[in-house]
């Protein structure tokens, strides 16, 4: 018997279909502390904050009541999307006031509801960027106008609210409803025939369909999918591949063009395969994305290998000066691995989440939760200028996080991830549960006929490899405790009642635990070298450094009289030495004395001293103000 | 007593004031065939030709004609630099007047400048963009407006002309010069306080003065030039520097921004100090292209990192795949060597006019001369589409050359250098002649007191590196004979009268050879490795190939099995064997069959095959259809 499911998790996905794994609500699975625990704090006191302060800065907000003022003309500010920025604010608020109660935020987001429900028009259309009074005429430039972007974020905002308990009567939840009815009625079948040159509307409207119900959004959803390809948009400079029309969704082999464009596509195009059963649109999603990972993919996760149209590059084009890797590309990314997991039940695909949480997504924030990185290079050739911390940024593309930007899509999509992020940490099914991220908090599942399991973990993870999960109350009959083991942790050991097992990748499970047994997992969390594929050529004669689900990186601040990256190599012969937050490799620092021509006819090394190279977590560089550095490290040659 | 010069030599540089060595005429220099010379027929019968053709055909050369009917609102078409396309046609055209007296072209330039006069208004102001009806009114825009980089690329043209053999009441003559003094009125002392968001008008200035002698022309130049560096440009997203406004010019210490940019500043700035006899600047300058070379200049010569904002990047940033050697930039490094060389005489610097001209310039066009290069690329990494013939392309970043671009600086400029080539071969100083080029031809130079030198020059160089230099006419009394031995070419071996002598680089002098003397220089074409400096990350494992001036290229087509560039190694320790225009390398071919994730614990490398490698000029790749290729190709490691 097919199950069918409210789609009202408090989760950033919820299924109405019975998939193979099942998502939890952000209640079920808890954080008390911890790596993720302190982030979802600092996003509670300053990501959020900070976001909202800045909005109103630079008049983002302002855009709203300016339209009803009608005086647009004269003080609208901010780019075409501008509106999603406000919008993608109130998403992160809603999760955290989800999460949190938090009534203070409430009450901001009442006023923020308030203020942009009065923009919209009686036919639900809703923008501050067109048809107004003295600007150009609404859908008049589908390349670039945003609307229905736009749109899309603020119908997820909706989705929000809904999963956190708020039902059709919400004031935000009319707005977004009205807008989506809006869309379905001007691009529905007979409609215009058209789509978004940002893809965004497609996942929100699977989305609002799975938590409404309403059948006519997932059929507007598919319609966009189904559009999208033939060439609809402007042949521009980047060619149709930017905005993923230049082919059909089912006739790609990987993803292409701008990175966060092609990864929200894919995102809704598995909810909207998910829902209507379409296994083949699944798989051949699914086959883009696998593709994506094996040969468009940063070591960190980060996608995207072009600054100039924020793209994905070519197959092994991965330079890691000019690595793109934008923060919200990232975020997509776990989005798309998220749907993957629950429609597939593989859980390597949190292996994927894990590493891009770890090392692009909380790259991006400030230690102080007030400056950002937009894109996330993974060498830094020149000691960064601070950052003004009063003035948007174009992209802070190179030296140091920025408080705000020009385009600001980064800061607020790191707001609601955070917001949302214990809904990543377990899953469940009829017969157990998943345990995917080690995050010390709760864990409870409903299984099949009414059976719940209730864990709670301990570990100190990524500083440490162990993690205790206790089961507090086991479920009647047989179940199944699957705890992923990372594809990284080659040796891991799981201990159930003193008995040692050997735990492999992908998973380990463990059958029929009562309460109060208690599992103790061991990841092995020896500081690793990394190795890149040879078709990776900006990265030939280097090596990484990992340890954990963290990829490290050597600073210049770090290193003997600071020395400049470029000066470093290290002798991958010999082990790493782990001390805790700093890995220490054998190594060398040069001595550059040449100025001439780079160009030689016999191979040369200039002179090199014996030196310690110290490695740090790369998702805390640039916190000790301007440095230089680099992940991929030169092995010594002629030494 | 210091000398003075007419300004007028029928050279790109001519200075009115003594240089270390002095440029001859393109009827001083001559070329009779060879490399260079079937290019020159190449631009006469077919690139110029085709650029007369696209110009008419998308409409640049319209906008003149419709700007005199009325008609820009609905017919202008092109950039906003459009009009500077058409003069840089002109430009090439006088040269090749000059070159050839072809009487047809010089029709085809009467009707053109008789055109372009019309549109001038009274007080000489002249562009199809602005300050017509319904335009933006003149001088709205300097970041990007580019009105003052207009009149440089119209200033050049009366330039060429002035220099053969036109006078100042040639029309095209008068519309410069109308358009030269308005500059003056305008930007003058107490004028507008502005600089162009593109230079170009410093280096038309400062050529202009030497050719008019008017010195106010020079004096604006040096005005633009102190202006620049002082923020009076807004701060863009890709930062002033993009625009070098970022710091005045004397305290730049490398070139840095837009690489065309940076480059005709350079020009720009060298001419005017080497005019005012201002040493300080010249140095600055120099030491600014020195650093550039050493630090942000391709194997090519070419110069510019960024597809992004077509600029140069950090030093050592050089990645081979992402490229962007503009062939404008490479035509404005020559522009800055060669204004160099006669500075300094320093004959290293046509070692760089060397390397520049056949492993970027040349390779900008098709051998039919009907399309084009505009980025230069140093690894293709995706067999090219072939190019539509009859549309113009964004920048064909990637996939063949182009007939035309939307921003087609490059034909044009490739179409004037080619056409003033035999200026480049050779210079004259008081005492001597300086042979820089090795080209098959004459080269007839004035020294002191009247006295002449005239030699006559075989060789089939560079597919051979015998070069024949049999003295014609020698001087009275003392003088010498330089012979540029190139920094690459180590054991070169000079024969004067069946002596041999060794000949180091940068030159072999030979004194006071009498008329009827042959000097015969021979140079080592054994095809060599070339290595990088270890800074240069991307190419880190990789060597490169160079058979006498050229770059040499592995292209897919020549491979066993057309195989891909991605699968080639070699084995840099085993001799390389030419086979004229091939050279073999003993190398591998690997089959990858891996497709999971590119990050691997151990280092590995994938099964190889024995298989000779093939590597082919540079300059000629993307000749044969769509093709993969690669410059610097990876040492096999574990074979």
């Amino acid at each position: 018997m097919e199950k069918h499911f409210s789609g009202s998790v408090a989760a950033p996905v919820s299924p109405r279909v019975e998939t193979v794994l099942r998502p939890l609500g952000i209640h079920d699975s808890t954080i008390s502390g911890g790596f993720w625990g302190e982030r979802q704090t600092l996003n509670a006191n300053a990501i959020i904050p900070h976001c909202l302060y800045w909005e109103e800065k630079v008049g983002w907000i302002n855009n709203f009541s300016a339209q009803q003022r009608g005086a647009l003309l004269t003080e609208r500010q901010g780019r075409e999307f501008s509106d999603s920025d406000v919008y993608k604010l109130l998403e992160a608020m809603a999760w955290e006031i989800g999460r949190t109660g938090d009534g203070n935020l409430q009450q901001q987001l009442d006023q923020l509801v308030e203020l942009i429900g009065k923009s919209q028009g009686p036919d639900g259309y809703l923008n501050t960027k067109f048809d107004n009074p003295g600007q150009e005429p609404r859908y008049s430039d589908f390349e670039w106008g945003h609307e229905l972007y736009n749109y899309g974020h603020l119908i997820q905002a909706a989705v929000a609210r809904l999963r956190n308990g708020l039902t059709m009567d919400d004031p935000l939840v009319q707005i977004a409803t009205r807008a989506a009815d809006h869309v379905c009625v001007v691009f529905g079948p007979g409609g215009k025939d058209k789509v978004g040159g940002h893809p965004e509307i497609e996942v929100a409207l699977a989305e609002f369909y799975r938590v409404t119900g309403e059948k006519k959004y997932l059929e507007q959803a598919q319609l966009f999918l189904d559009r999208r390809g033939h060439g609809t948009l402007d042949d521009i400079e980047f060619g149709r591949g930017y905005f993923q029309d230049d082919q059909p969704i089912r006739d790609a082999e990987v993803l292409r063009g701008h990175a966060v464009r092609a990864l929200y596509l894919s995102a809704g195009a598995i909810d909207a395969a998910v829902e209507r059963g379409d296994d083949e649109l699944l798989t051949l999603v699914e086959n883009q994305y696998l593709r994506t990972l094996a040969k468009r993919t940063y070591i960190t996760g980060g996608m995207g290998s072009h600054h100039q149209d924020e793209a994905f590059g070519a197959d092994y084009e991965l330079p890691p000066d000019r690595a793109y890797c934008e923060t919200c590309a990232g975020i997509a990314s776990v989005m798309v691995a998220w749907r993957l997991l629950l429609a597939r039940g593989d859980v390597r695909y949190a292996d994927i989440i894990e590493r891009t949480m770890y090392n692009l997504v909380a790259a991006s924030p400030a230690e102080d939760g007030k400056a950002f990185f937009y894109t996330n290079t993974l060498h830094q050739r020149v000691n960064g200028k601070p950052m003004p911390t009063d003035k948007a940024s174009p992209r802070a593309t190179d030296s140091g996080r920025a408080a705000w930007f020009n385009v600001s899509c980064c800061p607020t999509n790191v707001a609601r991830t955070f917001a949302q992020f214990s809904a990543y940490v377990a899953t469940s099914n009829a017969d157990g549960v998943q345990l995917l991220q080690f995050v010390p908090g709760t864990v409870t599942a409903s299984l099949d006929d009414g059976r719940r399991a209730s864990l709670e973990v301990s570990t100190d993870y990524p500083r440490g490899g162990r993690v205790k999960i206790e089961v507090v109350e086991a479920p009647q009959g047989p179940w199944t405790l699957t705890v992923r083991v990372p594809g990284w942790a080659q040796g891991a050991r799981v201990s159930i009642a003193g008995v040692e097992h050997d735990a492999a990748a992908p998973a380990f499970v463990a059958e029929d635990l009562q309460a109060g047994d208690v599992v103790e997992v061991d990841l092995p969390m020896a500081p690793r070298w990394v190795y890149a594929d040879e078709r990776i050529d900006a990265v030939r004669g280097t090596v990484a450094v990992e340890r954990g689900p963290l990829v490290l990186c050597a600073e210049s601040v770090d290193q003997v009289d600071s020395a400049d990256v470029s000066r470093l190599s290290v002798d991958a012969a010999q082990p790493l030495v782990d001390h805790g937050e700093t890995v220490v490799a054998q190594g060398w620092i040069a001595a550059h004395d040449s100025d001439s021509s780079p160009y030689y006819s016999e191979p040369g090394s200039p002179k090199k001293e014996k030196a310690d190279i110290a490695f740090v977590p790369y998702h805390s560089w640039a916190n000790r103000g301007p440095s230089t550095m680099r992940i991929w490290v030169p092995v010594a040659q002629d030494v």
